[in-house]
């Protein structure tokens, strides 16, 4: 069965050694975040998630959720109760405004949370994600009364959130949205329509569902410009609080998936539901993109946490399993053979994943920092600078950390050779449900036009000139120390090829926008392995200042980060090159067959 | 629904055009082989697979298989009538000598049989792939008793074989195999132990299965040395060829698996089963590995077959679903939106699809010729390169082609949104069964190591040597050409980098073998891009010559080849770069880290 164990002290090192979060102290909530307090946090999230959520995680996979003849759906053993203690926590309000139940504490925290307990089940952590979700859309759009209403009972896990925007005939384009709104004449709308995969849609666990869901209201104008967010409670609430009938909302049915089996997706049946407005009418798009940053970012982290938890138990297993001799000689020469851990391929692998997974981690990190600065700062530049560089890197974090976070989960499953694709070990359970990341929250070839498309130019390209600065002034600060100098020069060639093929942009798909397009997912991934690169070389110069401290006792940590960043600029960046040759190569190959010819 | 179309002439093209099939008809059986029967035969392999194959294919993963109380194993529906339907076609015994029962024709038809069954049904296809495999083995290494007692039965499909090797313990290193086998005195042994991973173990298609199983005679040596093959009916068979009482061999349980689930994967006990030996004593590896390179050409088409149904299907839906619209304007005003298909990026992944599996389809066929006349040629020094070709190929093959498959399978999926996760589209199924053909047959991390610690430096060379020249050749004879000069071009940059990685290799390995294991996948995977770059030049060329002489009605057809043949260059041999500087930079980095400090 496989195991997991939050990597405490890994995000430790990057909270407080290389990313300084005491730094941000004078931001509201981040002063109660003292390192202490972090610390206990972190250790405390990690025990629920090491003893509450692992144990179910295979278990839940295998039972599954099941629709039954009422309409209800049961979700697996053990589900309810975890979800109580994951609220009995605080986690699902942590970030959430005192006002309305939360704690007010960092988002960053809570990003860091979703990372563990989405690398110890996946499925679960979907109820308490979309609760959040939903809870931050209504914060930011909903009336004071609507707050008061929701907020609170959500927050403390009694009633959870769930958003449903995708329909039959559509999913990506959504100004296709057929299902309607009628005003009922006070103040609310009856809500008519179906939507489809609608994660935790219909459950067990909570008392009631608070459906936030696209709709058009009659007359509204065709396309996106027509589209609005309403709050449609399962149950209606009367006006103490209390849970009243079914508000004419079903789950029509569940789907059979691939994987996060634990997660029930319903098909849910509007039949003149009661709902009420969220936001503006028409400007239903809008409000859920607010959302979209951390909703992105939540799911880039899902694929950093099946990459992480599908390699750890890909290392205990190289490192148990006899098979073969090393090429240098018996390692084991008492034994019939040595361990797995002995092959190069093996440790080439284990090293690919380890190198991604670390810089994974800073660069979500580093993002979810720019997330609580752009909500929190009272400097306007500050805010402004972080909002940027959320904007350019959250399709790049989805995109990238959920396409490698797949592929790891991948490699990992291979290391245990036949055993990986059996159910009972674990590891194919991984790689199904690493798989959604990739397509739910906008798929990946959504997110690579959304950053070549949208963000690259946006504000004359403001976001990712400070990129460029920043890696640039980077290395230019540190290449005289000799340890690093390697390591920077690759980093400032693929720094290179990234600029090059941003010019190359600038000068080709203005006038021939296919060019963007057909380059557009390499771009992705060229920036993506920049950026990872660049944490790399952050980290390895926090790590090579601490082996000049002393360490510590860390010596042995800080060693490995520092092979770990040579590993990764050896074997990862040569990457960027091809990236550059495919988009540079233009669009003509890509979009010259006709319909037929394929 | 899926959907499946055998490319029965995109095959021809290869096989009259670009291979020049009726060059070989010198060789045993291929005199038979004239153009009108082979169309003839891929035409009725084509509507086998089409009509009774896929249609089964969903529906068999998703009833899987069952394992009664009494140890019998129910397969789904339909699959018994297919399988006879498969023999009654003579597919079985395509390829078996004629004594025995067999058709006689070339192998190479039989892989194209392949390529069709397991695109349209991979899990069916094993059943009769294991039994071709085990007839395979049964023809070189049985007595004559042996053939003539089994081969005839499992050429008309009335019996079955399959191949027992992998042990709980032990799967990749047979040499440390515990089955025992101890001589009854009779000239029969008793075979004792159990075996994990028998595909086709138990089922209720055939009257008999004839397991292939690799044993240790009581006092036999160690390791590899020690261990022989034997064959045990699961039925005793009288003199006269009846079927009699179980022969003590039974099916303890089937693994629930990632996919194939229409498959049945056996464990398999031996409980003094009465079994005879096939070939010499302590040679069964030798027995094995002889019918190897084609069973891991076999996963191989595996991978291009997963891959080529996979591409069918997300063609026919990128076509069809409507969202958003091109980036170039409205293609079609009157509808709501427009297809998929529109996309430069849903483009690009088709046309990085089909650009690997038209090449890989060359490959595969090339390579089969060659088994062909390794096999039967009466030339020595001709047979002698194709098996050094085929040597040196077939890990390239086995590896590439399922890890390129795969992914493929995975890109696929992606084109379809939620619906690809979802069960009833078919398409997540693809990608759970591709995903197999990676790990069985010898792992693609085993196949690396193959390629790179034995097949690169045997016979001084002179494999990799000859392709060398071979490619170089063809470069230097075209390059005239102003066509495909560009093309050219980059195969020789390509060929470049492998000829550079192959010198590293002899310059930095033999002293530190861990440059070697470190550097075998990246050099697995250039080959294989240099081979499938040489395959597109191939077609190139003749595609050039075809329309330059008119094409026939082909114009069409041979256009896409030029401009799928330009894809490939630009969008795919960028990646050899990137392998050479990963080989290039060594195992320092790779290996340098302690157990603890993963």
């Amino acid at each position: 069965m496989p195991v997991y164990k939050a990597p405490v002290e890994d995000t430790l090192f990057l909270l407080n050694d290389v990313f300084q979060f005491e730094r941000y102290n004078n931001l509201p909530g981040f002063a109660e975040a003292t390192p202490d307090l972090v610390e206990a946090v972190l250790g405390e999230g990690a025990k629920l998630c090491e003893e509450v959520l692992q144990p179910i995680n295979h278990s839940g996979d295998q039972e599954g959720c099941k629709r039954n003849a009422d309409g209800t759906v049961t979700t697996p053993k053990g589900f309810k109760q975890a979800y109580e203690a994951y609220a009995a926590g605080g986690w699902i309000g942590l970030a959430m405004d005192p006002e309305y139940g939360g704690q007010g504490l960092p988002y960053t925290l809570g990003a860091i949370m979703n990372e563990f307990s989405s690398s110890a089940n996946m499925a679960f952590s979907m109820y308490p994600g979309l609760t959040m979700g939903a809870m931050a859309a209504l914060y930011v759009h909903g009336t004071d009364e609507q707050k008061r209403t929701y907020l609170p009972k959500m927050a403390e896990g009694t009633w959870s959130g769930t958003m449903n925007l995708t329909e039959p005939h559509c999913g990506t384009d959504l100004g296709l949205i057929k299902t309607k709104a009628v005003p009922n004449g006070d103040g609310s709308y009856a809500i008519t329509g179906t939507k489809i995969f609608i994660s935790a849609g219909e459950q067990d666990i909570t008392e009631n569902i608070i459906h936030l869901v696209l709709a058009r209201i009659e007359g509204a104008p065709q396309g996106v410009k027509g589209i609005s967010l309403f709050v449609v409670p399962r149950n209606e609430v009367g006006a103490d609080g209390s849970v009243g009938a079914n508000n004419k909302v079903s789950c029509g049915s569940i789907e059979h998936k691939m994987g996060i089996h634990a997660n029930s997706t319903c098909v849910m049946n509007y039949d003149g539901a009661k709902g009420w407005l969220v936001g503006a009418e028409n400007k239903g798009l809008n409000a859920m993109f607010v959302m979209m940053n951390e909703a992105r970012l939540g799911v880039a982290i899902q694929g950093l946490a099946q990459s992480e938890v599908a390699y750890q138990n890909a290392v205990a297993y190289a490192k148990d399993r006899l098979q073969g001799r090393a090429l240098t000689g018996a390692k084991n020469p008492d034994k019939p053979a040595d361990p797995l851990f002995v092959h190069p391929d093996v440790r080439r692998t284990l090293m690919s994943i380890k190198a991604f997974n670390e810089a994974a981690r800073a660069f979500v990190i580093w993002n979810a920092i720019k997330s609580d600065i752009a909500h929190r700062s009272g400097d306007d530049a500050e805010r402004q600078a972080a909002d940027d560089q959320l904007g350019l890197m959250t399709p790049v974090l989805k995109g990238v950390l959920t396409d490698v976070g797949f592929d790891n989960a991948v490699k990992a499953q291979q290391m245990y050779g036949g055993h990986g694709y059996i159910a009972e070990w674990g590891m194919e359970q991984f790689v199904r449900d690493a798989r959604i990341a990739m397509i739910y929250e906008g798929a990946n070839g959504v997110q690579a036009m959304d950053l070549v498309g949208r963000k690259l130019g946006r504000d004359g390209g403001r976001a990712i000139m400070a990129f460029f600065n920043e890696v640039g002034a980077f290395v230019k600060d540190n290449e005289g120390d000799e340890a690093l100098k390697p390591l920077l020069a690759s980093l400032q060639l693929s720094l290179n090829h990234l600029q090059q093929a941003t010019m190359w942009f600038m000068q080709n798909a203005l006038a021939k926008p296919d060019n963007a397009g057909a380059g557009a997912h390499d771009y992705m991934h060229l920036l993506g392995l920049v950026s990872l690169g660049y944490m790399w070389a952050k980290m390895a110069k926090v790590a090579q200042e601490k082996l000049k401290a002393g360490a510590n006792g860390q010596a042995e940590r800080m060693n490995a980060k520092l092979v770990t960043a040579r590993f990764f600029m050896e074997r990862s960046l040569p990457e960027t090159a091809a990236h550059l040759a495919r988009i540079t190569s233009g669009s003509d190959a890509t979009m010259a067959l006709s319909a037929e010819q394929f």
